[in-house]
C-alpha cells in the first residue's frame, strides 16, 4: 500500500478537541462560564433558557442561538433582554468547537458571567462535538418517551445534566421518570437529573443554583 | 494553486444520488414500494408504523429499523408480525442510499409489496440524503411546536407527506395546525398534510389509502 489513508472523522474530531481546549483556556482567562444546551427539536430549549434567564437576574448572561436556518429563537430571547447572537450552521447538524469559538468572539462576551449556547435541535450529532463548554446540559421532554437513553446513548453518556421538561404533560403520556433516570444513569452514573416544566415555571431553582455555583467557582479561579 | 480541492460533501452527495437511482431501478424491477419515514426522536415513528401495519393487512410489508444503537423498535415491530430487520448506523445521524440498499438486500424483500425504512430520529441529516424511496413521509408531533418548518426547513421542503402526530395532545399544547401546515406549504406547496393520533388510532385511513395506491401503481408498472 503506497498511499496514505486519512480517517477524516478522526481528524475532524481531533482538530475539534484542540479548538475546544483553546476555548476552555479562554473561558478561564476571562472568568466566563459556557453552557452547551442540547436536545431534540421541540424539547423546549428556548423556553427553558427564558426561565433560566428569569431565575438568574443577578448574572450577566449572553446567549448564542445556533440554528440551521431562521432566527425565531434569537428574536424571542432578545425580547427577554439577554445579549444574544444568532449563529447559522448552513445546514450542518451540530455546532463544533471552532464555530463556537467564533460565536463567542462575535458575541463579545467581555463583562458577561455566563454564556449559553443553544445548540441545533438534534440528539445525535451535537453529542459528538465537544464545544469547550463547562457544562453539557441536555433536555429530554416527556412526550419524547422514557426510552430515549436506549436509542440515543451518546447524548446521555456525555451530558452532565439531564433536564426532564414538560413534566406538566406527564399525566397524558406514558412517561416513567424513574425509568428514564435509571436508563440515563446506567450510561452515565454522574448525570444530574432535574424534572422541570418550562410551561409552568416549576423545578428551575436547583438548576439556577447549579449555574450560580459554576459562575462563583469560575470567579474564584477554577 | 497547484493542488486539487475536493469538496467532500458534494462528492458524498453525488455518490449517494447514484446509489439512490440504482435502488429506484431495483424497486421498479421488483414491483416494490419503499417509504422513507422520518421525524424527531419521540415524534412517534414506531407507533405510526404499527398503526399503518394494522391498517394495511392485505399488503405484505417489510420494515427496516435504523438506529444509532439498540433494537427496541425492531423488537416492537417484530411482535406486530412484520418482517423486520435492524440496521445500526454506528453513530451516524442518518441513513444514506448505500446503507439502505444493503438493508433491502439483507431484508430479502422478494415477495413483499411495501418496505418502510424507519430512519434515525433527526430532523436535520436524514433530509439531506435521498435513499431512493418512492415516498418521503415525515412526522411532526404536536408537542414539538408549529414553528418547526421555520427551523428545520429542508426536511419540510423534501418531504412528500407530513403526518401531524399526537393530535390528541393538542388541547394542552399551544399548537396551531393551520399555521404548521401553512409554514410547511410555504416551503413545499405539494406536501400532503394528515393530522393523526397514533395513540388513539385516528386519521390513518387516508394515509393507508395513499400507500395502497402507490403499491397498486407500482404493480401496474409505474
Amino acid at each position: 500500500m503506497d498511499y496514505k489513508i486519512i480517517d477524516v472523522k478522526e481528524r475532524v474530531l481531533a482538530d475539534n478537541d484542540d479548538a475546544a481546549a483553546r476555548t476552555r483556556a479562554l473561558l478561564r482567562e476571562k472568568g466566563l462560564v459556557l453552557v452547551n444546551l442540547m436536545g431534540s427539536p421541540g424539547a423546549g430549549k428556548t423556553s427553558v433558557l427564558l426561565r433560566l434567564l428569569a431565575a438568574l437576574p443577578e448574572l450577566r448572561i449572553g446567549v448564542m442561538e445556533a440554528d440551521v436556518d431562521s432566527d425565531v429563537d434569537a428574536e424571542t430571547v432578545s425580547r427577554a433582554g439577554a445579549k444574544v447572537i444568532q449563529l447559522h450552521t448552513g445546514g450542518l447538524c451540530h455546532m463544533d468547537a471552532d464555530m463556537t469559538a467564533r460565536g463567542l468572539d462575535a458575541l463579545n462576551a467581555e463583562g458577561l458571567d455566563l454564556v449559553v449556547l443553544e445548540n441545533i435541535g438534534n440528539l445525535v450529532c451535537p453529542a459528538e462535538f465537544d464545544v469547550g463548554a463547562d457544562l453539557k446540559m441536555m433536555i429530554l421532554s416527556v412526550p419524547e418517551g422514557d426510552d430515549k437513553p436506549l436509542k440515543y446513548p451518546l447524548m446521555f453518556t456525555v451530558s452532565d445534566v439531564m433536564l426532564v421538561n414538560k413534566m406538566d404533560a406527564a399525566p397524558i403520556f406514558d412517561f416513567d421518570l424513574a425509568a428514564a433516570e435509571a436508563r440515563a444513569k446506567a450510561l452515565n452514573p454522574k448525570i444530574q437529573v432535574f424534572p422541570i416544566s418550562a410551561k409552568e415555571g416549576r423545578g428551575f431553582e436547583p438548576v439556577a443554583a447549579l449555574l450560580r455555583r459554576l459562575v462563583e467557582e469560575r470567579r474564584g479561579g477554577k
